[in-house]
């Protein structure tokens, strides 16, 4: 439903642009449709008419919609508006967006933005800042709400009951000394079931998940995960003070992001991609990753090229050579998957790393030897000649073994040596079982029939 | 920090079963280790160490530990319990996750189980059985807090103080009439800053998200992604009666397995597969997705067979003929990466998919030209040979072009047809471009060298 949603507003919204009309636009981008479904709307559209619909928004909107863009389309819009603008919308933005938008925008940009804003907004943003993005200091909002262990629960009501209101996702309190260190967690379930008189130090509780400020977003993830949390305070290591809170929200999108990046990183595709980048742009990106695959296929070119008179007296080992290369990179490519999400998961380490290879030998073995007697019998039957047969089931479990050790360590070695394996694996992948493919086929051929 | 410690306690765990000492890992199985670890060193574990650890866990910690458990490896324990001991184990368990755990166990069993719990929670748990395990229905909890919209706010604080504790995830009480028809959502946030002679009715939010049960889990997740939710309601469409909540807890894994879904399914991988899944349960499912790839890989040497004459008076062709496919196989697998995930994220559909194609052909294009002029140019110093290098340039234009054509419209039109794009995806389209390249490769050096 959301899908179509979209789809459908969309669909409208070209409509009225094509007929010139844009009254109806301008009714659905400004208060019609919740700044969710704008942004959506932004996202769906191609850089021209998301240039046009972006044009059509009143700016006392800009600032809410911009917080549901992804990033790079946000920092588009914002480095064309002058300061005046960018210091109206920003006004809007919660701290840790805004610290997320400013990293992407000049540093002149950035210092006038931060000149513009009260003393208070302006240090807690600037201590965002000092922290990278992917880095809890960087997923933390400093809006929490504090209180002291040695007030009773019936004055943590009365506290409360001042605000005007709460800040979203406000799930606890966080207790805090004097002098600003972490000492627990006051939920709100337990405060509304608390005795009145009790205080504050006997209701909460101090063995609670607590996340320093530079830990990496992906710990992060897998903390909420694991614990179910809402929410969660962010400490300095050092002092052990408060420094703000992390909410699901943000980490729903790392969650999201990281499950993506690997599917994105095997195709050679970026993160942040934009399924609507402007042609010059993706051609750019997509040119590396074919440049890089071309130096593959020129290797095993080469490969095939040591066989040259091989072929020129069997012509039909160049009509079944593919079919032993591309069975080992589908095999070979399985395991590298199911390996990279399990590395991804922390289901795979050092402690475990034997076990797999073993077992994936092991299935390697048991689906060469499967395929090469189907593969096998499919080529005696074609070329009514049995020692091709032989030669191509022979080549094929040797493939579909290789593929094995090289899909199950490989993905391994390479985070061992800091490169991502979901990136760099796939390539690295193709290129050996494409050799060892062409040279054991060709070579059995050379050694058997020539 | 996460994965570390988990391949760390494995480490523990498998040196201490080594050496026969078991005194050490019931002490980190039964309380020294959060229930949440336990379930991660399990599902790190390869199957017989998995047996030996989960016979060590007193049955007293096996509910809790199941919670976190995935669902194929929970299921494995339970099927092998006797009705008194899953009795006692899913006593522990919450009504969703119990439900779930049901769906996959035989009737009889599961006739027994609900005829051991007491009536109430049985009729909850049935309830929750009537719907698929990946619909609203299958995803929610029964444990909501509500309250009459005609109390006060005073009121409704003195009722939930009579409560030992609140639910987890609680971030709000969910108001309904007399006869159970939601009304809106009271906000605790909203609660806590509220006047407490004001009415439920006056501050409640009428305006809230509500799920109807059988609306699709993906569809769920959307919703909470796109609004920022921690719970929301579920209804019963027709009575709009209130049925219960689902939290972001739950969500978070349907957002996880669908980001992981389409990774996975690329590779012909089972979403729930295990990576520790016995030898003989992996080898039948990745034989089955080798089977399919082999028929692609004999279509191809189909194609090159019809050649057969052409390739048997110019040998060079054989050796450079893998890298026109391969070239248009990475290029098309980057746009239906692209495509496939701009699909799940709702950001391609009938409204742009016009402009998406025009965009890519050119794309393929531009690439087309700069790596034909690459290839081309390697090709003539290679084989001293300018005729082979323009044919091979025009086969490697004519292959991008139909990449891109076939990358973006076959996951939309499988989409449209109701097949899983990511499953049935790579397959035809490295069929296409095998195809493609091999005809317009061969073709051509067919038309112009012979």
């Amino acid at each position: 439903m959301v899908e179509q949603d979209t789809q459908q507003h969309l669909q409208t919204v070209t409509d009225s642009l094509e007929s010139g009309g844009t009254m109806q636009i301008k009714y659905l981008l400004n208060g019609a449709l919740p700044a969710q479904d704008v942004a959506r709307l932004l996202e769906s559209s191609p850089p021209k008419e998301r240039r046009l619909l972006w044009d059509l928004i009143e700016q006392k909107n800009e600032g809410e919609i911009l917080q549901y863009l992804s990033e790079d389309i946000s920092v588009q819009f914002l480095k064309e508006m002058d300061t005046e603008q960018l210091v109206a919308v920003t006004e809007q933005l919660e701290s840790d967006d805004l610290a997320d938008i400013l990293q992407n925008l000049p540093e002149t940009v950035v210092a006038e933005v931060l000149a513009s804003m009260t003393a208070q907004d302006r240090s807690r943003v600037e201590s965002l800042l000092s922290y990278p993005e992917d880095s809890a200091g960087g997923l933390m909002n400093t809006d929490t709400i504090t209180v002291r262990p040695n007030i009773t629960i019936d004055i943590a009501f009365r506290f409360l009951r001042r605000h005007a209101s709460l800040p979203d996702m406000t799930d606890s309190l966080l207790v805090v000394s004097r002098s600003d260190r972490f000492l627990g967690t006051l939920p709100l379930t337990k405060l509304l079931v608390a005795d009145p008189d009790a205080s504050v130090r006997e209701i909460m509780e101090t063995e609670t998940t607590v996340i320093e400020a530079d830990a990496p977003a992906s710990e992060v993830a897998q903390l909420f995960e694991k614990m179910d949390l809402v929410s969660a305070p962010v400490i300095d290591e050092a002092s052990g003070k408060l420094l703000g809170r992390i909410t699901i929200d943000d980490v729903v999108d790392v969650i999201r992001d990281e499950a993506e990046h690997s599917m994105l990183s095997m195709a050679g595709l970026d993160d942040d991609e934009d399924t609507f980048a402007p042609i010059m742009q993706t051609s750019k990106r997509r040119a590396v990753w074919l440049g890089i695959n071309l130096i593959t296929a020129f290797i095993a070119s080469y490969v095939i090229g040591l066989f040259q008179n091989t072929i020129d007296q069997v012509v039909a080992l160049a009509i079944l050579m593919p079919i032993v290369a591309s069975m080992g990179g589908i095999a070979g490519s399985q395991v590298l998957t199911l390996v990279i999400r399990g590395i991804a998961l922390g289901h795979i380490g050092a402690a475990n790393t034997r076990w797999l290879l073993n077992r994936e030998i092991v299935v390697g073995f048991l689906n060469g030897i499967l395929w090469a007697i189907v593969v096998g019998a499919l080529t005696a039957y074609w070329f009514d000649n049995i020692e091709i047969a032989y030669i191509i089931a022979g080549a094929l479990i040797i493939n579909l073994l290789f593929a094995a050790l090289v899909g199950t360590l490989l993905p391994i070695t390479l985070k061992r040596l800091g490169i991502d394996p979901a990136l760099a694996g796939n390539v690295i992948l193709t290129t050996v079982t494409d050799v060892v493919g062409f040279l054991s086929f060709l070579g059995l051929a050379t050694i058997f029939l020539i």
